[in-house]
């Protein structure tokens, strides 16, 4: 919806957008491809050849979630347009109809043995035609785009895990208070208490980080608040993984079947640490902003 | 089939171990209670009333492996025939036909999504008559056999997890080798190399001591190398999820999904961590046995 | 100097707040104990015995900060006035001269080799006498006057390991940019940029859960905040430690010696883990607050 | 003495190594220099320069072990003969006794606060004169003795950090079962039990890998035992120091004091993890060697 509001044209917004925001109808956003690593955005590799006012695009996408959702109807799909041009400047971004000739919905992608009803689809574009005035914001801009719309997704991420992770910390009080080993309510014991203690403190570090960047993105806009939003990509989830996993832990087996909500949490988290890019690639990008300050001491060899 | 062999009668021998040994039948061990932490053997509520010759069961079990088998046909079964004995005379084991009236097996637990063919069965147990001749060792030894079996079964774990671990980081280095990001194999990168030796590392050690500890169960019993059991217990399967999950991670997106063998391997691995007592109720052994040395510091207060 | 404005006499502010707060004069508190876990203040054995008009003080106090300066010219000593009174009840608080008949610096105790010249200070008092007018707010009052201390003390450690923490990554950075191996920066290795971007997050996170803890002092107090002030009081040491321990692997062998601030930052750092309460007494406190929300789930036997 | 034995001529035999067999004298290794990092032995800059039968030295060295000893007589000194042969045949190791002209003991370097009574000495090398025939094996050969000295004085460090866990973990368990908060003993505190159980489980496996990697030594060689023993330099000094920090902590401000060796310990393994190249480069070290066998996955560019 963000990129539609951002960069759609008016058809788009009347076709799309409003239904959108109707709830009516779903979009997917196919942007990751199984075969190369995706948080390189020059490694993308589905191939939009233009031919005539028409691109033809071939190639497989996979993680495009909600696509496999009975509403979902458009896909905004990243590809290389120009191999030749600058590595930020060969992807665009195109609309296509979910039920555009040659576009396959391959299969629902599995997340821990878990498969979601809205899905992480593979998706597989076999000479799918789409006319120029499809191409979001212009040849050449995806990756203008894909940055665009990475902040608000990536804060959406931080906050649901923050929520979850509340949630975890409260299942697992409410267990340790209430079951009984060695002659003492589990509560009692040193080491489970240092793990409430833990997840008390990293929670609230996480949530005020949070509200921090929210109030950056809303004042000083996404660009300028790129460090806070990698950090809390990375931090959030994390986090949230280590107090589902003590959960877990103080569930005993209970905590990895379903009747608790703890091992689907753990599946859904891990996967965030992959989503929009892997942790590595987000400290990564810190770390360079952060070595920026001392570039004047590199050696000059 | 080591409970059988050690305190099976002869009956039992010709009719459950023979086919056992044979592969044309499987058991299942009716141990862990969803209801209490059944970590602490006196927790144990199954009931197991005399009545005339026979003894009456009702309570209900679950994590009961491969009780969902097709052709899995006798539960070894764990309650308590006298509360008002000392703690570890309070239980008793029974052998007891997966047909017989009163048992029903009610579901197949998932872990986080995956439900296994062998499966870890929920069993519910309604007025189920046992006579006394299946009542194995004799009444009040049930803690006692339990003891005598988790030696063998924890190491198996272990050498499982070390398996596992070898796999993944095999896995994770093919993977590494082959994919490019930033204009050079994810292999390159310094904190990837330091996944890798770590990986190494722990794997040499955790295989060392599960030797040395099979050797010590080999030479002076489970008794004697209880703790050395109990340290590759929480040792192994914590080291094989921490490769499990480097690898994932190294995996991208797919490493969650079902086209690598990771997910799974980290779903069961973590269900080793509370199989058989969680690592806490291990970690508390092993201390016990190391504090006791300076026991005389104590104040006498 | 607080606990002179919060509690002391018109006497003791004419006397040593107000020369205290010219900076002529130095005061230092003497509450911790060599021969008892003093993180339970109920442990306090330094005896307080009333005879007369005055207190008669024996017991061995140490890391009396700032005892060793050479201006310092009076302490707080906490004792035991009445053993037999409720356990928080038990304890006063007193103002001695150091220079009281008694009163004998015993040594400046070493932080991992390092004598401060402010110094922690080890101080034997025998048969010191006290005139009742110098027990602070009156007999039994100790602990209270302990708990109102504690919060601005607390917090200025966790803004000091704040101010630590930038200094040693940027001492990491620097050292990174400008050094060379295997024929590239230090800074150009992934393992080292995630350490830098692991430091970047978890500053700014602990910035701004001590920020949130000041405002809750200064809006709802000290009692109010005591999990904020507690959680802070756990993280910005821990926090500010490993920052400093990767700097100091960073700079290789110069990092341990003098050359660099990091070796005495983190002899400093490690000594506030203790100070005012070891880590676990606070992530105690923390945990029986979050329990106790659940605490009618706890079984009644 | 290693060295000596291995690459000494006979008159270095008779001069050096018989006395120190003996005791009566010390030598010091002098390889490290503080401004570069001398992990990459390419980086080392002492300049030695043929002139006539002579070589010249100019340079500055650090963290010569056993150097301020009284006893010392003679230095081990690695500098660098041609710098423009291939990257490992630019060193050359010289004999230099310590009272030669030009050699200036500079001062004791402090490991956090402790200045050893043997020392880590930084030494001056200003014009010093050195003749040919006390260049050790041959001129370019310097890092082929340094590969050979490293083994034997990497597994040395190992097992003197093994003893220290082991002592460490007593002196902790001594003091948990001594001291009381809180009503009972601090050993009966579960998370210090965890860290006892995690303690000893540590100590079992890295003294095992120190045990195979001794036997590899001594049965295949340095050479063939390179993983293992930069696994063990890792690994080793990194569970020493858990186990140290543990200890301190439950000994309270004791604990960073001198009164318990608790503190000195830690300086010394900490700076283990740097000296003879920091963790970083071993652990580059073990993952090449795992990577290796992967390696025609690579893609060719």
């Amino acid at each position: 919806m963000e990129v539609f509001t951002l960069f759609g044209t008016d058809e788009h917004k009347e076709k799309y957008l409003k239904p959108l925001l109707d709830g009516t109808i779903r979009s997917a956003f196919a942007m990751t491809e199984p075969d190369v690593a995706s948080s390189d955005a020059t490694n993308i590799e589905m191939s939009m050849v233009r031919d005539g006012d028409d691109y033809v695009l071939n190639g497989r996408k996979w993680f495009a979630s909600n696509a496999m959702h009975k509403n979902c109807r458009v896909l905004i799909v990243m590809g290389k347009t120009d191999p030749a041009a600058a590595p930020h400047r060969q992807q665009s971004m195109m609309v296509v109809p979910i039920d555009a000739p040659g576009v396959t919905v391959v299969r629902n992608l599995p997340v821990f043995g878990y498969h979601d009803r809205e899905g992480h689809a593979e998706i597989l574009f076999e000479d799918v035609r789409v006319p120029s005035k499809d191409v979001l914001k212009g040849e050449g801009e995806g990756f203008a785009i894909s940055q665009a719309r990475l902040g608000p997704g990536r804060i959406h991420h931080c906050m649901r895990a923050i929520g979850v992770s509340e949630r975890a910390l409260e299942l697992l009080c409410r267990r340790a208070q209430s079951r009984v080993t060695f002659g003492k309510p589990v509560a009692d014991n040193a080491n489970i208490q240092d793990w409430i203690a833990e997840a008390r403190i990293e929670i609230e570090m996480i949530r005020l980080l949070t509200l921090k960047t929210a109030y950056l993105m809303d004042t000083v806009g996404n660009k300028e608040a790129r460090t806070e939003i990698a950090a809390i990509k990375v931090a959030g989830p994390n986090i949230a993984l280590k107090i589902v996993d003590r959960a877990i832990q103080v569930h005993g087996g209970g905590g990895v079947t379903d009747d608790f909500p703890l091992a689907m949490a753990y599946a859904h988290l891990r996967t965030l640490r992959l989503a929009d890019g892997p942790d590595e690639v987000h400290k990564r990008a810190i770390a360079k902003q952060e070595l920026r300050k001392y570039r004047d001491l590199r050696p000059t060899s």
